[in-house]
Protein backbone atom coordinates (compact mmCIF):
# COMPACT_ATOMS: atom_id res chain seq x y z
CA UNK A 1 0.00 0.00 0.00
CA UNK A 2 2.68 2.18 0.64
CA UNK A 3 5.46 2.88 -1.54
CA UNK A 4 6.38 6.47 -0.83
CA UNK A 5 9.69 7.10 0.66
CA UNK A 6 9.08 8.18 4.35
CA UNK A 7 11.32 10.27 5.97
CA UNK A 8 13.44 8.93 9.13
CA UNK A 9 12.74 5.33 8.09
CA UNK A 10 14.97 2.37 5.73
CA UNK A 11 17.89 1.90 8.64
CA UNK A 12 20.15 -0.51 7.66
CA UNK A 13 21.88 -1.39 11.11
CA UNK A 14 20.17 -4.48 12.90
CA UNK A 15 20.00 -3.55 15.99
CA UNK A 16 21.71 -6.77 17.70
CA UNK A 17 18.98 -7.35 20.06
CA UNK A 18 20.78 -10.44 21.89
CA UNK A 19 23.86 -8.41 21.84
CA UNK A 20 21.79 -6.09 24.98
CA UNK A 21 21.27 -8.98 26.75
CA UNK A 22 25.06 -10.66 26.63
CA UNK A 23 28.11 -9.10 28.62
CA UNK A 24 30.55 -11.30 27.06
CA UNK A 25 29.66 -10.49 23.52
CA UNK A 26 28.88 -6.83 23.62
CA UNK A 27 32.36 -6.74 25.25
CA UNK A 28 33.91 -8.48 22.71
CA UNK A 29 31.83 -5.95 20.41
CA UNK A 30 33.50 -3.45 22.09
CA UNK A 31 37.13 -4.49 21.16
CA UNK A 32 36.46 -5.68 17.55
CA UNK A 33 39.21 -3.50 15.51
CA UNK A 34 36.40 -2.93 13.11
CA UNK A 35 33.91 -1.36 15.77
CA UNK A 36 32.31 2.24 14.72
CA UNK A 37 31.57 5.43 16.74
CA UNK A 38 29.06 7.83 15.30
CA UNK A 39 30.85 11.47 15.34
CA UNK A 40 28.52 14.27 17.26
CA UNK A 41 29.50 17.53 17.76
CA UNK A 42 26.43 18.28 20.43
CA UNK A 43 23.62 16.48 18.47
CA UNK A 44 24.51 17.43 15.25
CA UNK A 45 26.49 14.73 12.80
CA UNK A 46 29.49 15.18 10.59
CA UNK A 47 28.81 13.79 7.40
CA UNK A 48 31.38 10.95 4.95
CA UNK A 49 30.22 12.34 1.66
CA UNK A 50 26.85 10.99 1.66
CA UNK A 51 26.76 9.25 4.59
CA UNK A 52 27.18 9.75 8.35
CA UNK A 53 30.88 9.70 9.28
CA UNK A 54 32.12 7.53 12.06
CA UNK A 55 34.64 7.04 14.10
CA UNK A 56 36.92 4.75 15.93
CA UNK A 57 35.76 3.51 19.47
CA UNK A 58 37.18 5.81 22.48
CA UNK A 59 39.61 3.86 25.17
CA UNK A 60 38.30 6.17 27.73
CA UNK A 61 35.60 4.26 29.39
CA UNK A 62 32.98 6.16 27.88
CA UNK A 63 29.26 5.44 28.24
CA UNK A 64 28.45 3.81 24.57
CA UNK A 65 25.06 2.91 23.44
CA UNK A 66 24.74 0.07 21.11
CA UNK A 67 23.20 1.36 18.06
CA UNK A 68 23.28 -2.04 15.68
CA UNK A 69 25.45 -4.44 13.46
CA UNK A 70 25.66 -3.69 9.56
CA UNK A 71 25.89 -5.96 6.91
CA UNK A 72 29.22 -7.70 7.89
CA UNK A 73 28.76 -7.63 11.57
CA UNK A 74 30.45 -4.26 12.40
CA UNK A 75 29.35 -2.70 15.55
CA UNK A 76 28.62 0.76 15.79
CA UNK A 77 28.10 2.77 18.56
CA UNK A 78 27.06 6.30 19.98
CA UNK A 79 28.38 8.17 22.93
CA UNK A 80 26.21 8.53 25.61
CA UNK A 81 26.98 12.16 27.02
CA UNK A 82 24.37 13.09 29.19
CA UNK A 83 24.06 16.13 27.39
CA UNK A 84 21.03 17.47 26.43
CA UNK A 85 19.83 17.97 22.66
CA UNK A 86 18.62 21.34 21.61
CA UNK A 87 15.51 22.35 19.43
CA UNK A 88 15.38 20.69 15.90
CA UNK A 89 17.24 22.38 13.69
CA UNK A 90 15.14 22.47 9.97
CA UNK A 91 18.97 22.84 8.45
CA UNK A 92 20.07 19.63 9.73
CA UNK A 93 16.82 17.99 9.18
CA UNK A 94 17.06 19.12 5.23
CA UNK A 95 20.66 18.01 5.68
CA UNK A 96 20.17 14.88 6.49
CA UNK A 97 17.35 14.04 3.74
CA UNK A 98 20.31 14.66 1.10
CA UNK A 99 22.19 11.34 2.48
CA UNK A 100 21.86 7.84 1.44
CA UNK A 101 18.81 6.12 2.08
CA UNK A 102 18.43 4.77 6.04
CA UNK A 103 21.11 7.59 7.37
CA UNK A 104 18.68 9.76 8.72
CA UNK A 105 16.98 6.68 9.99
CA UNK A 106 19.78 5.86 11.50
CA UNK A 107 20.85 9.30 12.97
CA UNK A 108 16.72 9.58 14.52
CA UNK A 109 17.20 6.38 16.30
CA UNK A 110 20.58 7.86 18.01
CA UNK A 111 19.57 11.12 18.67
CA UNK A 112 16.08 10.27 20.18
CA UNK A 113 18.25 7.35 22.93
CA UNK A 114 20.75 9.98 23.74
CA UNK A 115 18.44 12.81 24.21
CA UNK A 116 16.27 10.31 26.28
CA UNK A 117 19.79 9.54 28.50
CA UNK A 118 20.20 13.27 28.95
CA UNK A 119 17.20 13.56 30.04
CA UNK A 120 16.28 10.52 32.86
CA UNK A 121 19.22 10.30 35.01
CA UNK A 122 17.54 9.81 37.93
CA UNK A 123 14.74 7.38 38.54
CA UNK A 124 11.06 8.71 38.27
CA UNK A 125 10.08 6.01 41.00
CA UNK A 126 12.20 7.03 43.72
CA UNK A 127 14.44 10.26 42.84
CA UNK A 128 17.69 8.66 42.72
CA UNK A 129 20.60 8.69 40.57
CA UNK A 130 20.42 5.80 37.79
CA UNK A 131 22.93 4.62 35.30
CA UNK A 132 22.65 2.75 31.49
CA UNK A 133 22.36 -1.19 31.02
CA UNK A 134 21.58 -3.06 28.28
CA UNK A 135 23.75 -1.85 25.89
CA UNK A 136 22.38 1.39 26.46
CA UNK A 137 19.00 0.54 26.09
CA UNK A 138 17.78 1.00 29.28
CA UNK A 139 18.50 2.47 32.64
CA UNK A 140 18.53 0.90 36.14
CA UNK A 141 18.52 2.19 39.74
CA UNK A 142 20.31 1.01 41.94
CA UNK A 143 18.49 2.54 44.84
CA UNK A 144 15.35 0.80 44.08
CA UNK A 145 15.88 -1.41 41.24
CA UNK A 146 13.51 -0.02 39.01
CA UNK A 147 14.69 -0.33 35.23
CA UNK A 148 13.70 2.28 32.75
CA UNK A 149 13.27 1.82 28.87
CA UNK A 150 13.45 4.80 26.36
CA UNK A 151 10.28 6.61 25.70
CA UNK A 152 8.35 6.24 22.81
CA UNK A 153 5.58 9.03 22.50
CA UNK A 154 2.47 7.90 19.86
CA UNK A 155 1.20 11.08 18.10
CA UNK A 156 -1.61 10.90 15.58
CA UNK A 157 -1.40 13.03 12.53
CA UNK A 158 -4.29 13.01 10.36
CA UNK A 159 -6.44 14.41 7.65
CA UNK A 160 -10.19 14.52 8.15
CA UNK A 161 -11.96 14.51 4.04
CA UNK A 162 -15.23 16.13 3.66
CA UNK A 163 -16.92 16.08 0.26
CA UNK A 164 -13.75 15.69 -1.17
CA UNK A 165 -11.55 18.12 0.63
CA UNK A 166 -9.02 17.70 3.24
CA UNK A 167 -9.07 20.01 6.57
CA UNK A 168 -5.45 21.32 7.07
CA UNK A 169 -4.33 23.52 10.16
CA UNK A 170 -1.81 25.97 11.15
CA UNK A 171 0.17 26.44 13.83
CA UNK A 172 1.74 30.10 15.15
CA UNK A 173 5.19 28.96 14.98
CA UNK A 174 4.59 26.96 11.56
CA UNK A 175 6.60 28.92 8.45
CA UNK A 176 4.74 32.16 7.19
CA UNK A 177 1.72 30.11 4.65
CA UNK A 178 2.38 26.51 6.01
CA UNK A 179 -0.83 24.63 6.71
CA UNK A 180 -0.50 20.82 7.53
CA UNK A 181 -2.28 17.80 9.19
CA UNK A 182 -3.63 17.71 12.40
CA UNK A 183 -1.29 16.08 15.46
CA UNK A 184 -1.84 15.60 18.60
CA UNK A 185 -0.10 13.25 21.37
CA UNK A 186 -2.31 9.58 21.72
CA UNK A 187 -3.19 9.70 25.83
CA UNK A 188 -3.54 6.46 28.06
CA UNK A 189 -6.46 4.13 27.30
CA UNK A 190 -7.49 5.38 23.83
CA UNK A 191 -6.79 3.69 20.63
CA UNK A 192 -5.86 5.14 17.51
CA UNK A 193 -8.66 5.77 15.99
CA UNK A 194 -10.01 7.42 19.26
CA UNK A 195 -7.07 9.57 19.48
CA UNK A 196 -7.78 10.46 15.74
CA UNK A 197 -11.52 11.34 16.75
CA UNK A 198 -10.90 13.29 20.17
CA UNK A 199 -8.04 15.18 18.07
CA UNK A 200 -9.93 16.71 15.25
CA UNK A 201 -12.72 17.27 17.61
CA UNK A 202 -11.09 19.39 20.17
CA UNK A 203 -8.94 21.23 17.68
CA UNK A 204 -11.51 21.83 14.86
CA UNK A 205 -14.53 20.96 16.18
CA UNK A 206 -15.51 17.93 13.61
CA UNK A 207 -16.94 14.83 14.46
CA UNK A 208 -15.53 12.01 12.09
CA UNK A 209 -15.63 8.55 11.71
CA UNK A 210 -14.02 5.85 9.56
CA UNK A 211 -10.46 6.38 11.11
CA UNK A 212 -7.83 5.18 8.13
CA UNK A 213 -4.40 4.11 8.97
CA UNK A 214 -2.33 5.41 6.31
CA UNK A 215 1.46 5.20 7.29
CA UNK A 216 4.19 5.46 10.42
CA UNK A 217 7.06 7.63 10.91
CA UNK A 218 9.47 7.90 14.15
CA UNK A 219 10.20 11.65 14.74
CA UNK A 220 12.99 12.27 17.01
CA UNK A 221 12.09 15.31 18.16
CA UNK A 222 12.36 14.50 21.06
CA UNK A 223 11.05 10.65 20.05
CA UNK A 224 7.55 10.40 18.63
CA UNK A 225 6.30 7.76 16.73
CA UNK A 226 3.67 9.46 14.45
CA UNK A 227 1.15 7.86 13.37
CA UNK A 228 -0.93 8.90 10.14
CA UNK A 229 -4.40 8.84 9.38
CA UNK A 230 -7.44 9.48 7.20
CA UNK A 231 -10.63 10.03 8.95
CA UNK A 232 -14.42 10.96 7.40
CA UNK A 233 -15.73 14.47 8.33
CA UNK A 234 -19.28 14.99 9.38
CA UNK A 235 -19.70 18.17 8.10
CA UNK A 236 -17.31 20.70 7.42
CA UNK A 237 -18.22 23.90 9.99
CA UNK A 238 -14.95 24.70 11.73
CA UNK A 239 -14.99 25.76 15.26
CA UNK A 240 -11.15 26.61 15.56
CA UNK A 241 -9.02 26.05 19.22
CA UNK A 242 -7.32 29.11 19.17
CA UNK A 243 -4.84 27.58 21.72
CA UNK A 244 -3.73 24.95 19.22
CA UNK A 245 -4.80 26.61 15.87
CA UNK A 246 -4.51 29.90 14.27
CA UNK A 247 -6.40 28.72 11.32
CA UNK A 248 -8.01 25.88 9.72
CA UNK A 249 -8.85 25.18 5.90
CA UNK A 250 -10.61 23.30 3.83
CA UNK A 251 -8.32 22.02 0.61
CA UNK A 252 -9.04 20.25 -2.80
CA UNK A 253 -7.22 17.17 -3.97
CA UNK A 254 -6.04 19.83 -7.22
CA UNK A 255 -5.02 22.14 -4.75
CA UNK A 256 -2.64 19.66 -2.93
CA UNK A 257 -1.02 18.41 -6.13
CA UNK A 258 -0.78 21.83 -7.63
CA UNK A 259 0.86 22.44 -3.88
CA UNK A 260 3.20 19.19 -4.17
CA UNK A 261 3.99 19.59 -7.38
CA UNK A 262 5.89 23.05 -6.72
CA UNK A 263 2.79 25.21 -8.05
CA UNK A 264 1.22 27.84 -6.54
CA UNK A 265 -2.05 26.93 -3.86
CA UNK A 266 -3.77 28.23 -0.89
CA UNK A 267 -1.14 26.70 1.25
CA UNK A 268 2.52 26.12 1.85
CA UNK A 269 3.30 22.39 2.10
CA UNK A 270 4.93 20.74 4.91
CA UNK A 271 8.60 19.41 3.94
CA UNK A 272 9.01 16.05 2.39
CA UNK A 273 10.54 14.39 5.33
CA UNK A 274 7.40 15.05 7.61
CA UNK A 275 4.67 12.24 7.25
CA UNK A 276 2.38 14.64 7.07
CA UNK A 277 4.09 15.50 3.34
CA UNK A 278 3.10 11.69 2.73
CA UNK A 279 0.05 11.90 4.17
CA UNK A 280 -0.94 15.16 1.45
CA UNK A 281 0.64 13.25 -1.11
CA UNK A 282 -1.39 9.46 -0.32
CA UNK A 283 -4.67 11.20 0.22
CA UNK A 284 -3.93 13.60 -3.20
CA UNK A 285 -3.60 10.33 -5.04
CA UNK A 286 -6.79 8.58 -3.71
CA UNK A 287 -9.85 8.60 -4.70
CA UNK A 288 -12.53 10.49 -2.49
CA UNK A 289 -13.73 8.28 0.48
CA UNK A 290 -17.29 6.94 -0.25
CA UNK A 291 -19.86 9.12 1.87
CA UNK B 1 -12.91 -2.14 7.64
CA UNK B 2 -12.61 -2.64 11.44
CA UNK B 3 -15.95 -3.29 13.04
CA UNK B 4 -15.30 -5.99 15.10
CA UNK B 5 -15.32 -4.67 19.10
CA UNK B 6 -12.25 -4.18 20.17
CA UNK B 7 -11.42 -4.62 24.06
CA UNK B 8 -10.28 -1.47 26.03
CA UNK B 9 -12.20 0.81 23.44
CA UNK B 10 -15.28 2.59 23.17
CA UNK B 11 -15.19 4.99 26.15
CA UNK B 12 -18.03 7.28 26.60
CA UNK B 13 -16.46 9.88 28.56
CA UNK B 14 -15.21 13.52 26.67
CA UNK B 15 -11.73 13.72 28.13
CA UNK B 16 -12.52 17.41 28.67
CA UNK B 17 -9.19 18.79 27.86
CA UNK B 18 -9.90 22.61 27.87
CA UNK B 19 -10.63 21.76 31.37
CA UNK B 20 -7.44 20.51 31.97
CA UNK B 21 -5.93 24.43 31.12
CA UNK B 22 -8.72 26.19 32.74
CA UNK B 23 -8.27 26.27 36.51
CA UNK B 24 -11.25 28.27 37.60
CA UNK B 25 -13.41 25.91 35.44
CA UNK B 26 -11.79 22.54 37.06
CA UNK B 27 -12.52 24.13 40.58
CA UNK B 28 -16.44 24.68 38.92
CA UNK B 29 -15.91 20.76 37.96
CA UNK B 30 -14.60 19.82 41.62
CA UNK B 31 -17.48 21.91 43.13
CA UNK B 32 -20.63 20.77 40.47
CA UNK B 33 -22.71 18.86 43.42
CA UNK B 34 -23.35 16.10 40.66
CA UNK B 35 -19.52 15.47 40.04
CA UNK B 36 -18.66 11.84 40.68
CA UNK B 37 -15.90 10.03 41.46
CA UNK B 38 -14.56 6.15 40.55
CA UNK B 39 -14.75 3.74 43.87
CA UNK B 40 -11.59 1.96 43.79
CA UNK B 41 -10.04 -0.20 46.12
CA UNK B 42 -6.93 -0.17 45.06
CA UNK B 43 -7.12 -0.94 41.45
CA UNK B 44 -10.61 -3.20 41.82
CA UNK B 45 -13.09 -1.38 40.83
CA UNK B 46 -16.41 -1.86 42.52
CA UNK B 47 -19.72 -2.43 40.06
CA UNK B 48 -22.94 -0.98 39.56
CA UNK B 49 -24.66 -3.55 37.67
CA UNK B 50 -23.21 -3.56 34.50
CA UNK B 51 -21.42 -0.10 34.71
CA UNK B 52 -18.58 0.85 37.39
CA UNK B 53 -19.54 2.03 40.50
CA UNK B 54 -19.28 5.90 41.18
CA UNK B 55 -19.34 8.10 44.33
CA UNK B 56 -19.96 11.80 45.63
CA UNK B 57 -16.24 13.85 45.30
CA UNK B 58 -13.80 13.39 48.84
CA UNK B 59 -13.95 16.94 50.53
CA UNK B 60 -10.76 16.51 51.95
CA UNK B 61 -8.18 17.64 49.54
CA UNK B 62 -7.05 14.85 48.13
CA UNK B 63 -5.83 15.19 44.70
CA UNK B 64 -8.26 14.36 41.27
CA UNK B 65 -7.27 13.14 37.89
CA UNK B 66 -10.27 14.22 35.41
CA UNK B 67 -11.29 11.50 33.85
CA UNK B 68 -13.95 13.22 31.57
CA UNK B 69 -17.38 14.71 31.28
CA UNK B 70 -20.46 12.58 30.50
CA UNK B 71 -23.10 13.30 27.80
CA UNK B 72 -25.18 15.58 30.54
CA UNK B 73 -21.09 17.33 31.09
CA UNK B 74 -21.00 15.39 34.42
CA UNK B 75 -17.43 15.55 35.36
CA UNK B 76 -16.10 12.37 36.60
CA UNK B 77 -12.68 12.31 38.55
CA UNK B 78 -10.30 9.38 40.31
CA UNK B 79 -8.07 9.83 42.84
CA UNK B 80 -4.41 10.13 42.81
CA UNK B 81 -3.54 8.10 45.43
CA UNK B 82 0.47 6.79 45.13
CA UNK B 83 -0.42 3.54 45.25
CA UNK B 84 1.01 0.78 42.32
CA UNK B 85 -1.10 -0.99 40.87
CA UNK B 86 -0.48 -4.78 41.31
CA UNK B 87 -0.25 -7.03 38.21
CA UNK B 88 -3.15 -8.05 35.93
CA UNK B 89 -5.83 -10.10 37.01
CA UNK B 90 -7.29 -12.29 34.93
CA UNK B 91 -10.26 -12.20 36.71
CA UNK B 92 -11.12 -8.63 37.12
CA UNK B 93 -10.56 -8.22 32.90
CA UNK B 94 -12.94 -10.98 32.17
CA UNK B 95 -15.28 -9.09 35.09
CA UNK B 96 -14.53 -5.80 33.29
CA UNK B 97 -15.67 -7.17 29.62
CA UNK B 98 -18.75 -8.19 30.90
CA UNK B 99 -19.78 -4.44 31.63
CA UNK B 100 -21.74 -2.45 29.61
CA UNK B 101 -19.69 -1.11 26.31
CA UNK B 102 -17.45 1.29 27.21
CA UNK B 103 -16.77 1.00 30.84
CA UNK B 104 -13.66 -1.01 30.52
CA UNK B 105 -12.16 1.61 28.46
CA UNK B 106 -12.73 4.02 31.47
CA UNK B 107 -11.26 1.59 33.66
CA UNK B 108 -8.53 1.48 31.15
CA UNK B 109 -7.27 4.71 31.22
CA UNK B 110 -7.81 6.28 34.79
CA UNK B 111 -5.83 2.95 36.04
CA UNK B 112 -2.87 3.77 33.44
CA UNK B 113 -2.94 7.52 34.56
CA UNK B 114 -3.13 6.35 38.61
CA UNK B 115 -0.37 3.91 37.96
CA UNK B 116 1.84 6.15 35.87
CA UNK B 117 1.22 8.83 38.56
CA UNK B 118 2.21 6.19 41.14
CA UNK B 119 5.85 5.14 39.99
CA UNK B 120 6.40 8.79 38.66
CA UNK B 121 7.07 11.05 41.85
CA UNK B 122 10.49 12.24 41.16
CA UNK B 123 12.05 13.87 38.51
CA UNK B 124 13.80 12.19 35.83
CA UNK B 125 15.36 15.01 35.26
CA UNK B 126 16.81 16.02 38.60
CA UNK B 127 15.49 13.70 40.98
CA UNK B 128 13.50 16.03 43.24
CA UNK B 129 9.64 15.13 44.10
CA UNK B 130 7.14 16.06 41.53
CA UNK B 131 3.46 16.92 42.09
CA UNK B 132 0.29 16.72 39.67
CA UNK B 133 -0.96 19.48 37.26
CA UNK B 134 -3.50 19.93 34.27
CA UNK B 135 -6.08 18.21 36.20
CA UNK B 136 -3.41 14.70 36.77
CA UNK B 137 -2.47 14.73 33.15
CA UNK B 138 0.95 15.80 33.81
CA UNK B 139 3.44 15.93 36.77
CA UNK B 140 5.42 19.00 37.54
CA UNK B 141 9.05 19.50 39.04
CA UNK B 142 8.83 22.55 41.32
CA UNK B 143 12.60 22.30 41.61
CA UNK B 144 14.03 22.13 37.82
CA UNK B 145 10.90 22.85 36.41
CA UNK B 146 10.59 19.78 34.10
CA UNK B 147 6.68 18.77 32.99
CA UNK B 148 6.43 15.30 32.67
CA UNK B 149 3.59 13.57 30.56
CA UNK B 150 2.04 9.88 31.03
CA UNK B 151 3.80 7.61 29.77
CA UNK B 152 2.12 5.40 26.54
CA UNK B 153 4.57 2.44 25.14
CA UNK B 154 3.75 1.71 21.65
CA UNK B 155 3.66 -2.30 21.47
CA UNK B 156 3.36 -3.72 18.19
CA UNK B 157 1.57 -7.16 17.88
CA UNK B 158 1.40 -9.30 14.56
CA UNK B 159 0.53 -12.57 12.41
CA UNK B 160 3.35 -13.74 9.56
CA UNK B 161 1.13 -14.76 6.87
CA UNK B 162 2.86 -17.48 4.93
CA UNK B 163 1.23 -20.14 2.03
CA UNK B 164 -2.50 -19.52 3.29
CA UNK B 165 -0.65 -20.31 7.14
CA UNK B 166 -0.35 -17.74 10.15
CA UNK B 167 2.63 -17.25 12.91
CA UNK B 168 2.04 -17.92 16.36
CA UNK B 169 4.10 -17.94 19.46
CA UNK B 170 4.02 -19.14 22.59
CA UNK B 171 5.26 -17.46 25.95
CA UNK B 172 6.16 -19.42 28.66
CA UNK B 173 4.03 -17.78 31.28
CA UNK B 174 1.03 -18.36 29.02
CA UNK B 175 -2.11 -20.29 30.26
CA UNK B 176 -1.25 -24.27 29.11
CA UNK B 177 -1.99 -25.04 24.92
CA UNK B 178 -2.62 -20.74 24.49
CA UNK B 179 -0.95 -19.90 21.34
CA UNK B 180 -0.66 -15.94 20.05
CA UNK B 181 0.48 -13.30 17.99
CA UNK B 182 4.25 -12.42 18.63
CA UNK B 183 4.77 -9.03 19.99
CA UNK B 184 7.03 -6.64 21.13
CA UNK B 185 7.77 -2.79 21.84
CA UNK B 186 8.63 -0.39 19.61
CA UNK B 187 11.83 1.38 19.66
CA UNK B 188 13.26 4.92 19.44
CA UNK B 189 13.94 5.19 15.71
CA UNK B 190 11.54 2.98 14.30
CA UNK B 191 8.63 2.84 12.34
CA UNK B 192 5.45 0.57 12.95
CA UNK B 193 6.22 -1.35 10.26
CA UNK B 194 9.79 -1.92 11.03
CA UNK B 195 9.32 -2.07 14.49
CA UNK B 196 6.99 -5.37 13.28
CA UNK B 197 9.70 -6.66 10.52
CA UNK B 198 12.30 -6.71 13.36
CA UNK B 199 10.12 -8.46 16.04
CA UNK B 200 9.58 -11.37 13.84
CA UNK B 201 12.85 -11.33 12.53
CA UNK B 202 14.18 -11.60 16.15
CA UNK B 203 11.66 -14.02 18.24
CA UNK B 204 11.30 -16.28 15.06
CA UNK B 205 14.18 -15.53 12.70
CA UNK B 206 11.39 -14.69 9.73
CA UNK B 207 11.52 -12.32 7.12
CA UNK B 208 8.79 -10.62 6.07
CA UNK B 209 7.53 -7.89 3.57
CA UNK B 210 3.85 -6.27 3.09
CA UNK B 211 3.30 -5.19 6.79
CA UNK B 212 -0.65 -4.16 6.84
CA UNK B 213 -1.99 -2.24 9.87
CA UNK B 214 -5.07 -3.57 11.17
CA UNK B 215 -6.53 -2.26 14.62
CA UNK B 216 -4.80 -0.48 17.35
CA UNK B 217 -5.91 -1.32 21.77
CA UNK B 218 -4.92 0.59 25.12
CA UNK B 219 -3.77 -1.82 27.40
CA UNK B 220 -3.41 -0.73 30.23
CA UNK B 221 -0.70 -3.20 31.69
CA UNK B 222 0.65 -0.80 32.44
CA UNK B 223 0.28 1.59 29.81
CA UNK B 224 0.72 0.13 26.22
CA UNK B 225 -0.50 0.48 22.99
CA UNK B 226 -1.50 -2.44 21.11
CA UNK B 227 -1.13 -2.33 17.37
CA UNK B 228 -1.90 -4.94 15.73
CA UNK B 229 -0.88 -6.02 12.23
CA UNK B 230 -0.42 -8.45 9.39
CA UNK B 231 2.51 -8.97 7.36
CA UNK B 232 4.01 -11.74 4.36
CA UNK B 233 6.78 -14.15 5.60
CA UNK B 234 9.41 -14.79 2.84
CA UNK B 235 9.91 -18.41 4.01
CA UNK B 236 8.42 -20.31 6.60
CA UNK B 237 11.17 -21.90 8.57
CA UNK B 238 11.36 -21.22 12.38
CA UNK B 239 14.77 -20.47 14.60
CA UNK B 240 12.79 -19.73 17.58
CA UNK B 241 14.54 -17.20 20.18
CA UNK B 242 13.76 -19.55 23.14
CA UNK B 243 14.82 -16.05 25.83
CA UNK B 244 10.82 -15.05 24.38
CA UNK B 245 9.42 -17.95 23.31
CA UNK B 246 8.93 -21.58 24.20
CA UNK B 247 7.32 -22.42 20.79
CA UNK B 248 6.11 -21.64 17.69
CA UNK B 249 3.61 -22.92 14.98
CA UNK B 250 2.22 -22.49 11.96
CA UNK B 251 -1.80 -22.53 11.40
CA UNK B 252 -4.11 -22.60 8.74
CA UNK B 253 -7.27 -20.34 8.36
CA UNK B 254 -9.82 -23.35 8.94
CA UNK B 255 -7.91 -24.26 12.14
CA UNK B 256 -8.23 -20.61 13.44
CA UNK B 257 -11.91 -20.11 12.64
CA UNK B 258 -12.36 -23.61 14.70
CA UNK B 259 -10.29 -22.62 17.29
CA UNK B 260 -12.15 -19.00 17.67
CA UNK B 261 -15.66 -21.19 17.47
CA UNK B 262 -14.89 -22.95 20.36
CA UNK B 263 -14.05 -26.00 18.54
CA UNK B 264 -10.97 -28.08 19.57
CA UNK B 265 -7.96 -27.40 17.34
CA UNK B 266 -3.72 -27.06 17.46
CA UNK B 267 -3.50 -24.51 19.93
CA UNK B 268 -5.72 -22.44 22.60
CA UNK B 269 -7.12 -18.94 21.53
CA UNK B 270 -6.15 -15.54 23.29
CA UNK B 271 -9.10 -13.92 25.45
CA UNK B 272 -11.71 -11.71 23.33
CA UNK B 273 -10.67 -8.57 25.19
CA UNK B 274 -7.34 -9.05 23.73
CA UNK B 275 -6.27 -7.44 20.13
CA UNK B 276 -4.53 -10.63 18.92
CA UNK B 277 -8.19 -12.35 19.25
CA UNK B 278 -9.53 -9.61 16.98
CA UNK B 279 -5.96 -9.87 14.74
CA UNK B 280 -6.91 -14.06 14.76
CA UNK B 281 -10.55 -12.98 13.84
CA UNK B 282 -9.94 -10.49 11.18
CA UNK B 283 -6.94 -12.88 9.49
CA UNK B 284 -9.24 -15.61 9.65
CA UNK B 285 -12.22 -13.76 7.90
CA UNK B 286 -9.86 -12.12 4.96
CA UNK B 287 -8.67 -14.65 2.57
CA UNK B 288 -5.10 -15.08 1.59
CA UNK B 289 -2.59 -12.34 1.01
CA UNK B 290 -1.48 -12.42 -2.83
CA UNK B 291 2.26 -13.79 -3.14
Amino acid sequence: MMTKMIGFTGGTLDRGDALRHDAIGLAAAKADPRARLLVLDGYTPAYDGDRLAWTALPQDGSELALLGLDRDGVPHFATITGERAKGRSFDLIAALHDLAPGEAATYAGARSLLDWHARHGFCANCGSATAPFRAGWGRACSACGTEHFPRVDPVVIMIAEHDGRALLGRQPAFPPGRYSALAGFLEPGESVEEAVAREIGEEAGIAVTDVRYVASQPWPFPSSLMIACTARALDDRITLDTNELEDAIWVSRDEVRAVLAGEKGPFRAPPAYAIAHTLLSVWADATSAKP
